[in-house]
């Protein structure tokens, strides 16, 4: 039976599994976390084992690799990584289509996830969508009637560094009020350290979770959740500056469909409800309607985008 | 000798002209001032007269329409104006086409111009742009790949009505802080009338230019290159709005260029640099050089754009 190999570069995690064509479950998967102390090389060994592990001898048609950092994507090379030394300009594709010994295809990971959706996920019934994933960073990945939208430099998307509120606090780009800086895990964790060291009466709830298991998006939804109104403080705000953002970017491209992924998009209705309503608050009359929808395929958005770009390499080939 | 007929439905302005295919310049050209109390059917009979004036008799074999207003291009009708009473659903091209007898193709102004830049003017050299006239109201229109892109229901390009600055100014349409509220002509000539109010010692030089010429973005303009501080007060804010507002579009999208034009793009360098600065210092860095200029049509880029709709539409139908 021919079979694909679809490869994910996560900020976390390593992917690998391997599906036949057009079929709707993995035969086999495997996830591993990445170590802190690895470099490009690490990686690229790393994710050969894997390979190699869920291949288990079978010679894959086609691989698709899905990049968690900007890919030049008419060069077929990964152009850095903002997490992992040692990326930049590798030609990631020829490199692991040399290792398996097929075509071989490389995207990055918003790209991929919102081609997987596309294909298989939460808008296989729309040709114009913004897939957006909301976790350690916020990005975003276009499908324009019917194709992934990647701009003329391969950076459209980033939906993360538009500036929603010119008087919030400073992301690490330079700017002020990024919605990266306001609606990801990781600066809704440092906010809530640092308000919780602000004020020493409030947050019991939050505190305790802090405590326990660390300082994480997580915690800070779990938080909220339960009650605490600091962590409902910063989840809320959150939500309501993704809403904004994602409300800009209906009025600039009228997409079918808004497809929110990523472990935020994990935090319950309320969250929901808020980036929603925020939303539609900046949407234009016309376009008030725009569904946003939870994505599909969960955090294997990228891997299925990475199945459907080995397909669709394969048929330009034949 | 084949000719053209291109028809603009401006917010102040109706104009008419015909060219020969491929032509690079206009056999004629009449422009008319429309009236206040005109309705639809008024602004149709004044189009029939410039229209059959500018033809003097020789027959069009297709016909552009340039509305100012949206456009529902599918069904090739206007949706609707926010101006003038009785244009909601007239189906314009086939009332035009059947008046002069030829094929005739409809889209709203911000696309038409953006087409017109692309196939005659700043834009001939790419494939993907952004155009955005800032004049009476603020709007945008996309080429992407080559092509109009209009968005799922038409709407795409409204970089009037995405908020830049959630604390800011109340708009008509309900938010605060439009790129619209901010940086269109008559809302800095509404500002320049509130502020001279507050602040009775100031605002000498546009003081004397609203009493002499009546308050307009124009008057603003040139208070302000004439020193004025709260005419630069009022230009600047817009300025850093709109290129704000542009940063957020290329970091979602990624155009090759963006081209401005309209009234308020003629407000002069510190205008230009404002703007420049303020969007590159929203724009990430592998985009940051991406070029904001002038538009090169001025204000016949809509008509220039009917043109190349009509050449389109008839190379479809042959």
């Amino acid at each position: 039976m021919p079979i694909f190999l679809a490869l994910d570069f996560g900020g976390t995690k390593l992917t690998a599994g391997i599906v036949p064509p057009d079929g709707q479950q993995w035969i086999s998967k495997e996830r591993v976390y990445t170590r802190p102390d690895l470099n490009a090389d690490g990686e690229l060994r790393l994710i050969r084992e894997l390979g190699e592990k869920v291949l288990a001898g079978r010679q894959p048609i086609g691989i698709g690799i899905s990049f968690g950092g900007p890919v030049d994507f008419a060069q077929q090379r990964v152009r850095r990584s903002d997490h992992v030394p040692g990326w930049q300009q590798v030609p990631l594709a020829a490199i692991l289509s040399e290792q398996f010994e097929a075509p071989a295809i490389v995207d990055n990971d918003a790209n991929m996830a919102a081609l997987g959706e596309h294909v298989y996920g939460a808008g296989r019934d729309c040709q114009t969508l913004f897939y957006v994933t909301v976790s350690t960073g916020v990005g975003g990945g276009w499908i324009l009637a019917g194709q992934v939208w990647r701009g003329a430099r391969g950076m459209a998307g980033e939906i993360g560094h538009i500036v929603v509120d010119p008087a919030g606090p400073l992301c690490l780009c330079g700017k002020r009020g990024c919605v990266e800086r306001l609606a990801s895990g990781p600066y809704m964790a440092q906010d809530a350290v640092a308000m919780l060291a602000d004020r020493p009466g409030e947050g019991e709830i939050l505190r305790q979770m802090v405590a326990e298991s660390g300082a994480s998006g997580e915690t800070v939804s779990r938080a909220a959740a339960a009650g605490d109104k600091i962590a409902q403080e910063i989840l809320w705000r959150g939500a309501q500056a993704l809403g904004r953002g994602l409300g800009n970017a209906v009025n600039l491209v009228d997409p079918e469909r808004i497809i929110l992924g990523g472990g935020v998009s994990r935090s319950g209705v309320t969250w929901w409800e808020l980036v929603r309503k925020q939303a539609r608050a900046v949407m234009l009359a016309d376009m008030v309607n725009t569904p946003i929808g939870p994505a599909g395929l969960g955090d294997d958005a990228p891997l299925w985008g990475a199945v459907a770009s080995a397909e669709k390499l394969l048929a330009e080939i034949e």
